[in-house]
């Protein structure tokens, strides 16, 4: 495809996978689009080797890394209180998961120290984008970025925080709609997108949310995308590391089928609706979500568990078990390599514009 | 332009414009759309003036009626507890507006005995189609259109609707996404629209939702509609009814400041946030809203009060006044006549297509 961002990039396809899946990544890259490592749940040392494993599988061609940066957080010395710990305790028992809440290790790695250490890891590499997913990228990791010459794109879910992100220096945008998985705001991404298009020109914008096939590849790009970021669709791909319960749980799953809940990360985070985000939404002995990122440490820990537990098929635990998707889980019924999604992809794509252009002649 | 849904309802742009306005579903089918006139709010001898009143403008170009026929109500015997109408006294009187609650005479028309009566007046005109905004198409609705050769039109939130409303007899879908204005469910348009065209195929969609611009309609119908359905972008055009008050806060407002609340009508409806949504929704002395239609009569005669107010310029009057509307209204900043918007929609459509040909050589 001919356009901008293809050849600043050098990228075949604007099809960016975002997956903390370094196949996913991998495949995506060698396929034509542009893999993006999420690299919030490694170390330093565990980045370095992913990259390495990348780097030997994609030949020169265009990968991406990206880090959570949290625009506040409340510190790495907070704890969890005991009121959340005996809860999330309670609840484990009941769905049948033995579970002692000790939160460790996690927490650090969600701050701005911890994606400092892992963009001068990023850096190490041949890495063509450095990406943030929340909050304007710090001065620190533009500069860092700047001088190796490595595009910065920064997710956003409203105009203001575009406008904030281009002037903190992001060189592409991510518009994220609500429909999305993951960390997510109100604005759907059919009205989102060309707001920020508009808003940020001429600074490249690409779509995310509500994004797994070829049609609604097109449509972001009817809006004035230059490309698309997809997440949710790599989770049932062959590739990804999701855990058996999960991925069960998402072939099976409805569009209705998710909620943006606050009860695994501490912020909004579109995910599969369980027994889990009920219980911390709306359950009645409910203490409400923490901030992020103790709540994240806290629900990584527990979740962890709950996760072993549905492995082995205990059903309180797959009950419980979820993890972060979008709207378009309801599309996404076969487990496929994700090399297939991307040439479905690509091939539906362009018979969207194919059948658009015969209707106006 | 060429489609099926062109030629068969005999309409240059497929581009439905949802009214409670005559004028606007005039201006909007002389200027190529078909304009689709909302009918709840009239009486069957006030809809026949205003279906008269289109006759005479459109010349026999095609347009609309859209009637609300709810799939349950608590039946129309069913009345406004006190707690709900001493909270709704109170709630106004707290903004400084004066109010006795006396609901009555609106509720009869949100029925299915309401709405045939309705229906029957439209189809001694010569409409085009009739639509049903919620719940599948009453039996008699379909059989009295079909034997006037009117094709029915029904809007749904999910896959399942769809499916029912066909089943039920619906000639055509309209699949609303949760970023709309007024009754909608929880799936944004960019997901729920091509899983609705492929569960009812060949029947034709069109889309609704998050559409108020040309780039927009281009990407509705990338995901594969034949037609979009617009209802937020006329309110604030130069024909509408809106009062003065309700069209400056659409002007002024952006995507974040509506929210889908109850409040209105006992349903999940999509609305600008105000005083009003806020004191229903999260008030610590709310009762919570009714059912349908009880919500909406109590809500109906106080709103109108409200506004009556507002038009005054009483603070706290435009404190509670708001309206259903759509994550468009962040788009919306200038008032244009109904016509303009027809004419800017159909360039940018063509403007977007084009683009997004030239990416693909």
């Amino acid at each position: 495809m001919r356009s901008a961002i293809c050849e600043r990039l050098g990228v075949e396809f604007p099809l960016f996978a975002f997956s903390h899946c370094r196949d996913v990544v991998a495949a995506v890259t060698n396929a034509g689009g542009f893999g993006v490592l999420g690299a919030v749940a490694y170390s330093a040392e565990q980045l370095d080797t992913e990259l390495s494993w990348i780097d030997a599988q994609v030949g020169g061609r265009p990968y991406g890394v990206d880090v959570l940066v949290p625009g506040r957080t409340e510190g790495p010395r907070a704890t969890v209180p005991e009121s959340h710990l005996s809860f999330t305790t309670g609840l484990l028992q009941r769905y049948g998961v033995p579970f002692a809440a000790s939160p460790a290790g996690f927490g650090d790695r969600v701050s701005a120290r911890g994606a400092t250490e892992l963009i001068e890891v990023a850096l190490r590499h041949p890495v063509g984008l450095i990406a943030s997913a929340l909050g304007p990228p710090p001065p620190q990791m533009v500069s860092m970025a700047r001088e190796a010459g490595v595009p910065v794109a920064a997710l956003v879910g409203t105009v203001e925080h575009a406008r904030r992100q281009v002037e903190a220096g992001a060189d592409i945008v991510v518009a994220q709609g609500t429909e999305a998985g993951g960390h997510t705001g109100e604005i759907a991404t059919m009205v989102l997108v060309p707001q920020v298009v508009d808003a940020v020109a001429p600074v490249p914008v690409l779509a995310a949310g509500g994004i797994a096939s070829g049609r609604q590849m097109a449509a972001a790009m009817a809006l004035g995308a230059e490309g698309v970021w997809c997440g949710s669709v790599w989770l049932t791909t062959e590739e990804a590391e999701t855990p058996q319960s999960v991925k069960r749980k998402m072939l099976a799953a409805s569009s209705l089928d998710t909620v943006r809940s606050r009860s695994r990360t501490g912020k909004p985070a579109r995910q599969l609706a369980s027994a889990w985000t009920a219980a911390w939404d709306s359950g009645e002995d409910s203490p409400g979500p923490l901030g992020m990122p103790l709540q994240m440490v806290l629900a990584e820990s527990a979740m962890a568990r709950v996760v072993q537990a549905a492995e082995r098929g205990e059903p309180g635990a797959v009950e419980l078990a979820n993890y972060f998707v979008g709207q378009v889980v309801g599309q996404l019924d076969q487990v496929k390599p994700a090399r297939q999604v991307v040439y479905e992809m690509i091939e539906e794509f362009g018979d969207a514009i194919e059948r658009l252009s015969r209707l106006t002649g």
